[in-house]
Formats: C-alpha cells, structure tokens, sequence
C-alpha cells in the first residue's frame, strides 16, 4: 500500500519555497505505516494536474494534494478535481459560514465574492474544517483511490492532516507497521563503514532495510523494518542491531529516531536541573537560536552572549584583552576564558563558548578560515578543543553547532 | 522549453530531510530562462527510475536527476542509467586518479573496491568533475533531451551546477528570458489585495504572469515576465509596476527580489558604516544568527546578548529589577530599556530588543501568549511597539524576526 504526494503551483517549481508541506506529510504518513512512493510538484495548470492525479491513481492507494486553493487559486483546481471526479462545484453552508465568521473576527476588510468562492466545493466530497484559514480540506475517492486536497498555507495544512486526515486514514486503511531505527556513526566515510558491516547487511531478513545517510561528517545507519506484526519488527530490528553494534562501537556516535541532539541535551539538563548558557562567537546566535527553538527551554536555559566583535568579548563577556592580545581572538585560551566567564556570569552549570574563523576573509584573526575552537564549561573545569571545519561559511557554523552540541552532551552525562 | 527534476533516493519521501537540491536548481534554472516543469521524487528503485526517466523525456528537454549516487549506492542509479541510454560503465581514469588522491590527502581509511566503483561511468556520458566528492557529474543525451545526473550531498552538487553545468546549459540551449519582479505588501489579506487590483491584473500582456503569494501577514506579488526579447520583458514589467504602485501605495512594503530584509539591513549599515546590537528575549537568538549567516557581518554586527532568563536581563543588559517588578518582563519598559542598554553596552548605533510570550506556557510573566514588544534603538532615541503574534510557538518568533527587521530598517532608513 503506497500514498504520493502532489504539490500544486509554482513557488516550489521556481525555487522560491522550499518543499516542506511533503516532508511533514510523509513523515506523518510513515509514522503510521504508509510508504509514499513518489513526490511530484505540478503546474497550477489544467493538464498538468490532471495527468498528475492520473499518473498517482496508477500507482498509490492515497494521493494528497496541497496547494491551488486559496482565494486567488482555487478556481483551476477545483474545476479541475471536478472534471477529474466526475463532479460538480455546491455550496457548503458550514464553510460558508466559517468563512464569513472568521471575516467578521479578524479581518479589517469587508468579506467579498472571492471569499464565498472558498465555500463551493465537489458535491461528493467529504470536508474537513480548516479552523486556521478559508479553504476547507477535502475527501474525494475515485475508482478505489483516496484523494486528499489540503490548502497550501503550512500552518493550515499540518493541522488538517493531523486533525483529520491521519485519524480518517487509520480508521479507513488496515496498514502495515513500519519501524525505524538510525544508528549514527561518527569519524568514517559511508563507503568504510559499508566495508566494515558487509556481511552484517548482507545477512538483512528480508523485512528490514539499511540506508546510508552521510552528513556534515556523520553517517547514519538507517534501518527500516515493514510488515504486519510488530513484535517480529521489533524483535527482529532489536536482534539485528545487537549484532550490528559491536561492529561499529568505536565509531557509534548515538540513535537518531526523530529527537536532535538539542532535544536530547534538553532532557538531560532538565532531568539534572542543571543550566546552560553559551558564549558564541562564529557561531552568531545559531546554538542559542536552536535550544530556543525548543518549547520549554526557559526551564533550563539563561541566555548566550553573542560576542561578534572583539570588543563585545571584552565588554560584555570580561574575556581580558591583554588575553586576546597575545593569543588572538580565535584561541584555545580565548574560547576558555568566554565559556568560564559565560559560566560565571549567567551563573549556569555549563557553557558552551565557540571562537573561529568562518570565512569568507580572515577577519580580526590570523587563523586559517575553518579553524574553529569550542570550550565547554562544566561545575568543576573547562575543555577546549580545536577543529579544522571545511572552507565554506555555512557548513563551519553548521559542522561548529553539531560539534558542540556533542561536547556538552558528553560532560553532561559525565557528570 | 522545459527542465524537470528528478530526486532519487528515499530520504526525502521518508521525510527525513527536505529536498533544498531541487529548490537551488530551479532556481539557478530560472535565473538563465529555464522554467520547471515538474520535481518528481523517486525510489531508489530500477522500474521507478526509469518510469521517471521516461516520463520526464516526454514533457522536457533538460532532466536533471539527483541522488542515487555515492560509494553504497551507485550501483542501481548507474546500471538503470545504462539501461535507459543503452550504454554499458567504462572505467574513467580522470575520476579514478581524483578518487584515489582525495583518499590519499583526506580520508584516514585506505581506499576500497567500493571507492573504486565512482569511476565506473556510461561509455558515452560527458564527465563534470567533482572537486568535493568522490562521485562525478555525468551528462548524457537520448532522443534530443539531456540528462544530467548530480550526486545529492547538496554542498557537491551545488558546486557542480555552478560550475559545470549551467554553463553548459547556457552554451548548448537557445533560451527566453525570464524577470521576476516581486513587491511585497503588508497588512490586507489575499483576497482583498485581488480584489483590488483585479482590472489591472485583467489587462497584463500575455508575456507577464502574476502570482499571488502570502506568508505571515504579507502577501507578495510576483511578475515573472518570460520571452525572447529582454528589452521588450523589463519595459513591459516597469510600466506595470507603474500601474501597479498607486493601486497599492498604502500597503506596498519593499520589493523583493532574491534580497532578504536581513540583506537589505546590512547593505544600509554597510553604506552608513554604522553598527548593531541586539537583546533578544523572545526570540532566543534568531535575529542574530540570521545576522551572522550573512557573510561580512562582522563589518557591522557587535553582538547580541540572548536574555532568555529574568536574571540574565538583569545582570547582563542591566536592566533594573525594579523596571521589571513594576512592568513584568513583557512590558514596552523592559524592551525599552533592553534597547537602550544594548547600544550603550555594545556601544553601537543601532539595537534590537524583543520580549514576549511565544509559549507555549506562560512563563516569568502574566503576558497572554502571542503578546511581543520590539524595541528598536536609534542613535537619537528608542521606540517600542506592541504586537499580538498568534498562538504558535515557532510563528510568533518567525513573525517578531521579520518585524523586527522591517521596524529597524524604517529608522534607518530614516538617519
């Protein structure tokens, strides 16, 4: 049983938007066992919908389709469904009425005849309440297939898809079950640890599958294991990765099934009731950034001093100049004197401080572009360490908040 | 004439990682008069790919195809790349040697069969090299239409679309222009912007297309002129825009093409070499990083100090606990004051403050979630504003990033 995804419009098709109304669809899907087989982004044209529905229907049991809706869009998209459906466009009272009341709530213009228009839907389709926007989901079937149209506003879309659709999915389909598990590796190339775990793979009951996930340094092991009775997924998966372990246990690094490593240091440091604070200098705000993002991280995290310049290590941060004087900005004894002093002044537990050179000049330093330290500062001392991140500004910062990240979530459990 | 894209490889239809290799090619595409007629996503799977391939044939005349390559994977995507173009692999002695020296310089492991294996390429395929992996472009033709296969790392691949293969395209294809034009407006909704502008839209030359796209409280309106004669798409694109302003003049916010608000900040503040700080509470550090992901930052941007506890506001902006007794830290007081002490510390011209609820508890204040005060500091003053940002965590901090932006770049632009 497979599902596809139909994206309709050209934000995505000119590059304009990146495509992460179908990440989220597909993971939800995953999560409750339905593979998807294909991803397409179409046109907001006539043909070019209908021979994407045409071409979906061919191959999956459930096609959901965002996007083309929405007040200026929605006329070739669902004229189009019609066409495809064999059906015709009514008016639905109760979204009629929704529209009107959310107008009236929120809205500072008067409602207008494009508005109503979100109110006329298929005559066979089943609706679903968008409570966060005017165009309605909707439910269509055709020869045996489920198609789904959701509006293309993320926000409206995830909603939908987890208020509605998921549970109409799960109640409608018996699906199989599928399991993940991602095993990250640290320290060799894909192809050297391919090497090394060979017959390991080789060996794969049929019901599990491995994928090679390289990034940023790391590989991930991803293993998939699909079919109707969970407790031979799980026991098989559980099995497989008893043997794969040893194989790998200089360079295993820690799983990866959905939690980040931010996540994870978050539940660490709530679980100890410990605190955090980072100084950061190449890193410009992005691990700060990154543990905010997080709900709840007020329990646990008092701030970071963001000390671009020279002269804000100085000022705010008390890091001495006749320090960065004689080592430079981007040392091992700067990054040292930033994560203690963070420490100390924020009056935390740990501290994460980073000092490199991202590129693309040298700036205040001499150090070579890619020359990166991070200092982590724990209750009792301070580590410092220095790393060779790559030539390109992205990817240092990036490889600099992965790495750091990975230091402190060591000391924490040394702790 | 069409380019498609193909991704091949299940990462993405999992939902693992977002598809940003199909979003930078259309892109680059776009910008040398290549439009995208589909991005389709595929199994790592022999039919599937060559459905895909075969599909892509018939409505295109450039494919370019990612993924499915590197050392555990090539063997499928390359044998079913033979397969479609009738082509047998033949040792490349070029790729060979680059593999074999990037193993020598920078891997710790000895190079293996498998390694070997990326220099396997089709007799007839054009060779890009690729100076940051061990997987080559390859280029190939079959019935007038030209492929181009990518490895997915997105840092190899963009380097060799750069590099290698839109100057190709650029010296094979004979291609229209395309201009997108994009104005932003603020404040009305969807409908309400169409509506007004209906007659104008109703009476654009058929080489102009107009789309709507509206996003956290804006709604841009993007031209895209398409055609063989330059001059004929920027007159014909100036003159609506002519047309267009007076329609909108209340609500048009900038233009917004390819430049970020962020961009367009440090230009200002590059120009007028001034300097910024900020002080985020809410916001946990996204202003700054979003700074400091530009390079060149540090030509103008001091730092910031993330105040996300009570104390660190405290003891690190000084701001005076009496000030947040009386007003509660969500208070215009408090961001004022955050403001102010953030130019005064860091000693720069310009600074940001923000502090609210983004949730999705309470927190150290009363403040309904959603509520946000930004303060932006001048060199001659301070000014704060209230905003009611929703109820969704990761929106309210998008949303106070993207005001705070517009609120700075105003008194700027003011000085």
């Amino acid at each position: 049983m497979f599902a596809e995804i139909i994206t309709i419009g050209d934000e995505i098709l000119i590059g304009q938007i990146l495509d992460t109304n179908s990440a989220f669809i597909a993971k939800e899907l995953n999560k409750i066992g339905i593979s998807v087989y294909q991803i397409t982004s179409v046109q907001d044209e006539r043909e070019h919908i209908l021979a994407a529905l045409e071409e979906a229907r061919s191959r999956a049991q459930i096609v959901i389709v965002t996007g083309g809706l929405g007040p200026t869009k929605d006329d070739i998209t669902k004229r189009t469904f019609c066409e495809f459906f064999k059906d015709k466009l009514v008016k639905n009272e109760a979204v009629l009425q929704h529209v009107e009341k959310l107008f009236a709530s929120f809205v500072s213009t008067p409602i207008t005849d494009v508005n109503r228009q979100q109110a006329m839907v298929p005559s066979k389709a089943t609706i679903f309440h968008n409570a966060n926007g005017t165009a309605p989901g909707m439910w269509m079937q055709s020869d045996g297939v489920s198609f789904v149209s959701l509006p293309g506003v993320p926000f409206e879309m995830k909603a939908l898809m987890i208020n509605s659709v998921i549970p109409k999915i799960m109640e409608d389909f018996e699906r199989p079950y599928i399991i993940h598990k991602t095993l990250v590796t640290y320290g060799l190339g894909e192809s050297a640890v391919a090497d090394r775990i060979e017959d390991w793979e080789g060996n794969l009951p049929y019901y599990i599958k491995l994928a090679y996930l390289p990034n940023l340094g790391k590989v991930r092991l991803r293993l998939t294991a699909k079919g109707p009775d969970k407790k031979i997924l799980e026991d098989g998966i559980e099995g497989e990765i008893k043997k794969l372990r040893p194989l790998i246990d200089d360079i295993f690094y820690g799983t990866d099934d959905d939690e980040t490593l931010e996540e994870f240091v978050a539940k660490l440091l709530v679980a100890k009731k410990m605190t955090l604070a980072t100084a950061e200098s190449c890193t410009g705000g992005k691990i700060a950034q990154k543990i905010t993002a997080l709900p709840g991280a007020s329990k646990y995290f008092k701030g970071s001093v963001v000390s671009y310049a020279t002269e804000t290590k100085i000022n705010i941060l008390k890091v001495p100049k006749t320090l960065i004087d004689k080592y430079s900005v981007v040392s091992a004894e700067v990054a040292r004197a930033m994560a203690k002093n963070a420490n100390e002044l924020l009056k935390t537990d740990f501290a994460i401080a980073t000092t490199g050179n991202a590129g693309p000049t040298k700036g205040e330093s001499d150090a070579e572009i890619g020359t990166v330290f991070i200092a982590i500062a724990t209750p009792n001392e301070v580590f410092v360490d220095k790393f060779m991140m790559g030539k390109h500004r992205t990817r240092i910062v990036q490889k600099t908040v992965n790495k750091a990240f990975e230091l402190l979530q060591k000391e924490i459990l040394k702790i």
